[in-house]
């Protein structure tokens, strides 16, 4: 990971600002003939678009995807593929406030220091609008692994809002309701809940669980690019994003080493194992289990409620956060969860194959 | 991050295996002119060494630690440091049973299915051994950031070991026992659980908590470099390690957006917040405050309790690990997250003036 | 250096093909507070622009640069600058020939051999247009240098054509011709020869010498990030470069040490050196005294003299490449070798403050 | 390539000084399964070993290599291999000139401006004892390329020293006289030469070729990872070299289109080429013909002849560099630029394999 970009081999590096032009992804290393348009894009992006239930930022953009380089004919060339996201509705209006005013909770008082000025338009590059672009790269990725491990799935859902958990998952429910609740049931009292919060001008942190079966064994590396060290990365790397966990997280803390470790079987078909507390990964390489991992988001910060703080002169003030913001921010990150997982895993597939040739040590008499 | 490689500027490589001649961390990018010999290094490798209480691992290491090169008459000249500690107490012994069972928990599977092959005395490359020269290297860390940013302090401490927890925080206790347990009382007790975990054959996992005051602020990038994904990333490569928190963490998932934000004021010297949910930073930026992060250690997966498993000829067996492992090798990583921490803070400091020239944005009327 | 990317902190992706809808370069790792519009990178653009002359490619293009991300209210930002520049002229016409026959000297037929597919309009992306993005980038470095070391002054220019060389190096010439030649009267002569060779469908290489006056001493690194490492890695990486060399270059297999090391005296203004060998850099680090690297353009491989080769199904054919080629496309590689030197002199300056602070030792009684 | 690291995937970091305790190379991404025991790399080191003809420097050093890591029961692990070679020949001498006066050709300057200190004796990391470990390194690169690349053959040879040059290559001659010449009758000559070179207390420049065949088509990249920009690269990053040449390398500039691309025809085996101007790359990705390319070494700048220079308090005076040096230091180079070549190409054919699984598009009816 570099400033703006993360991967090793499947290289991606996104751009722009939330009221820019323009933002986007230049995904490299891609391999090449893979087939791919933005047809095989866009879905996914629609699933992350803003303004698709009252839940989510009321903002409408069209985040229409255009892949300006990189595919020939339809197919990858192997070639760096830009993938930009033109902004359409960035809302004529007077910034005034937030120009001068650090909104707390958000980048506004960090950039200033760091940077000594900052694109305080809606945040600018801290904007949640950054995740877009890791969708479109996503979306690149999932085609690649469609080519080269069609059995793996990758899901992420929400397990909490706030108070609210789930009491099962179902995998089939995530798309059945705007909150990518795994459980009905729980999807109808998180709506209330959620329009609660809202009505209180206040919002509500949540809780990502992923879990990408069909996953190879042998992925990762021993120290520093182990999987799970990528995949840690990867989600804290997205906005908001306080803590995360692998397998039993940090649960583990609290177990004996009888309860933790994954007893180990045959199958005919290999190893198998009697439990997966683990998440997936040994010693940081994957065991061909499903591996499972969970993050939280924390509440918005821009809420209507009014808050202290001060101002670039230093001047204490107090702020309500106005505009078209998330109650709960976590909602719109489980696609981006899933792209993120989907990168890490094709870096580490083309890592592998580059070192170990992709060959795997046999379990066999 | 690469294979063994992490940092972007302070660059360190570990190499070795619990059962070679020697493991060692190679440092590249050294500011320097920086004082540095052994002494500055040997006292953190003599926090983590094994061996100093029953706690740990009864295998006995002098841990010894050699600077090869990169320092001149007691001082850094910006080439590489190569750091070099010998093994000393590889008892010879039968590794039959190990050699061709793959112990649960552990990436003795994993290397088999990636590698083909893996060096299993000990674990080889897998072993909780190879953090020692993470020490070390954070040992170069630590005296540079005292050259560049004195008031910087670093200390990570013990708040959970299985279901036990502390009630307070005194930073002054923590080396005062041999579980860098910052509540005495706590500690007492913590004694003897272990003493507990250890007759009945298990082991336990352990919660560590690390805060990093003096940090200036500044340092981090907004997206892929963040100081919380790369500090997240750190803690997440260290063996056993299964979920990580920056601040709130975990529970933020919990929490209103009125709750988590932590509100600023103006204070003579500078701004300051009513509270730290952040954990110090804002956006993968540090605001200044103290960092605040945590992490989860799983449990020792070698323990004398016989456990299902199977062979690399795939015949299902039971195993008991024998040999001198830590109950709770939680206890060690406490002065390897330290070490990891500096190394994390000193490369974003480096970043921060190579792409910023270290000034920051005025907050004056 | 990664598949589409160069440098370390000043770091620059390039993107596109030839006759994809853009072309451009994401760049990352810029200081913030730069001053920086179009206005500042389209005058370079316009240097490298095609159909300039009658000596260069007849394609027309446009070139414009837009500014996708990355500066607010005309300052760099310190986050990612996406650079766009859209292609105009793309001719409509039948591929037929080259899409299935390799021409020689062309990376037709590496491209397929690799990557199993190419984009074979225009050469896809190992067509010169692709340092159109480099010029751009470079036009970024540009501005921040202006800023931080107003001194530094680059120049390339041609000193050689096929059989012709100079007489005499006049930096005020250079943009007195459209061949970017020092040498007035050189430049008549060769804008003749190059008619002829025009003329006999045939084409010549060049070579290109750039001197870099008021570059601070100790940019760059002992061993493999050396300043001449790097730039000459950038000079090879142009499309068609065949040789590189700093100071003597090859010549200094022909000479003795007693005539080829720089003597060095002191001046009030500090060291000074009796001759410039070394171009600017000793031990990989440069001395301050002007940096001067020359390299070799081949001759354009598509000319209009029929050429033997094979078609994709290995069917052995002749080709003649007609289109819109340069006659020598050395010319223009004069504004992408300063573009490339730029950015790699920002690059080693922004190393150089991070691991050192930008101090230097003293040589003083 | 960062401060002291190079390759992509396959990736060595060097460290060590001339006159500490040791140097050596960290090689991290190695592929497993590979036999490598110290056998296979010390006949490497031997070959460029100083002391062994009245050509090469007089210090008597063994260079024996040990393995320390990533190794198992004589094959590779996967994970870092470290190669340590102790210095031995260390004369305890009074390095007090050195120690504060600057020699001309030397980078005693530039260290000193860069890092305000230098480790002095025998020119501490600038000294060419540092290319003793990337010989180490090239010899595990040579073990892997044997496994999987059995065809291909890597040979380095002096072709030129001074005003002296070859009339034929035969590679048989090469290590039949202790110049690495692969002209039997010029080797005569050259000895009688360096002998006066060295009578008349001066040094001489080489320069030097490599080629490698039976290196598979398809390694490289099209921009910034250039199999012909890693190969400059490498070379450059040699002490002493100034110029580096692929194919027709600088006299491309005086070549015409019509005689410099290589016109390609059909064999039984797949293409083949008429010529060869191009060294075996087209458009940074090797065709499969030989890869040949030269590079110049400077000579030795440390001569018993005085010359004029100035001490760290800016004294001007008059240096003879007394010691065990080089009169041709290009001599030794042969060996080190074979392992470069070796790590580069494994490096790339690593890389290759990530990205497309090795496979090569098809050139059939």
């Amino acid at each position: 990971m570099s400033y703006n970009t993360f991967g090793h081999l499947f290289r991606v590096t996104t751009w722009g600002e939330s009221h820019g032009p323009a933002l986007g992804a230049t995904v490299d290393g891609c391999p090449p003939g893979i087939p791919l348009t933005e047809d095989d894009i866009q879905p996914w992006l629609d699933r992350r678009k803003p303004g698709q239930s009252r839940h989510t930022t009321q903002r409408r953009e069209a985040d229409q995807v255009r892949i300006l380089s990189g595919t020939f004919e339809g197919r990858t060339t192997g070639t760096p593929i830009q993938l930009m996201i033109e902004n359409t509705d960035q809302r004529s209006k007077d910034y005034g406030e937030i120009a001068t005013t650090f909104r707390p909770g958000h980048a506004d008082i960090t950039y200033h220091l760091k940077y000594g000025l900052r694109d305080y338009r809606g945040g600018g590059r801290s904007s949640a609008r950054e995740t877009a672009a890791r969708v479109a790269a996503g979306g690149v990725a999932r085609a690649v692994l469609a080519s080269l491990v069609p059995d793996l799935t990758i899901r992420a859902y929400l397990t909490r809002i706030g108070q609210k958990t789930i009491n099962t998952i179902n995998f089939g429910e995530i798309d059945q309701n705007p909150l990518f609740c795994p459980d009905a049931k729980a999807a109808q009292e998180w709506e209330r809940y959620l329009d609660e919060i809202r009505k209180s001008k206040d919002s509500v942190g949540a809780e990502i669980e992923l879990t990408a079966t069909g996953t190879p064994p042998g992925l990762g590396a021993p120290v520093y690019a182990k999987l799970d060290t990528d995949l840690a990365a990867a989600m804290m790397s997205i906005n908001a994003v306080k803590g995360v966990e692998i397998g039993e997280g940090m649960a583990a803390a609290r177990l004996k080493g009888s309860e933790n470790a994954d007893e180990i079987r045959m199958s005919q078909g290999g190893p198998i194992y009697n439990s997966n507390h683990a998440g997936g990964i040994l010693g940081g390489i994957s065991t061909g289990q499903p591996i499972v991992l969970r993050f939280a988001v924390k509440p918005t910060s821009s809420i209507l409620t009014p808050r202290k703080t001060i101002t670039e002169t230093g001047k204490e003030t107090e702020i309500i956060t106005k505009g078209r913001h998330d109650p709960c921010v976590g909602i719109r990150a489980v696609p981006v969860a899933e792209a993120m997982a989907a990168c890490v895993l094709l870096d580490h597939l083309l890592l592998d194959r580059g070192q170990t040739g992709g060959e795997r040590g046999k379990i066999a008499p």
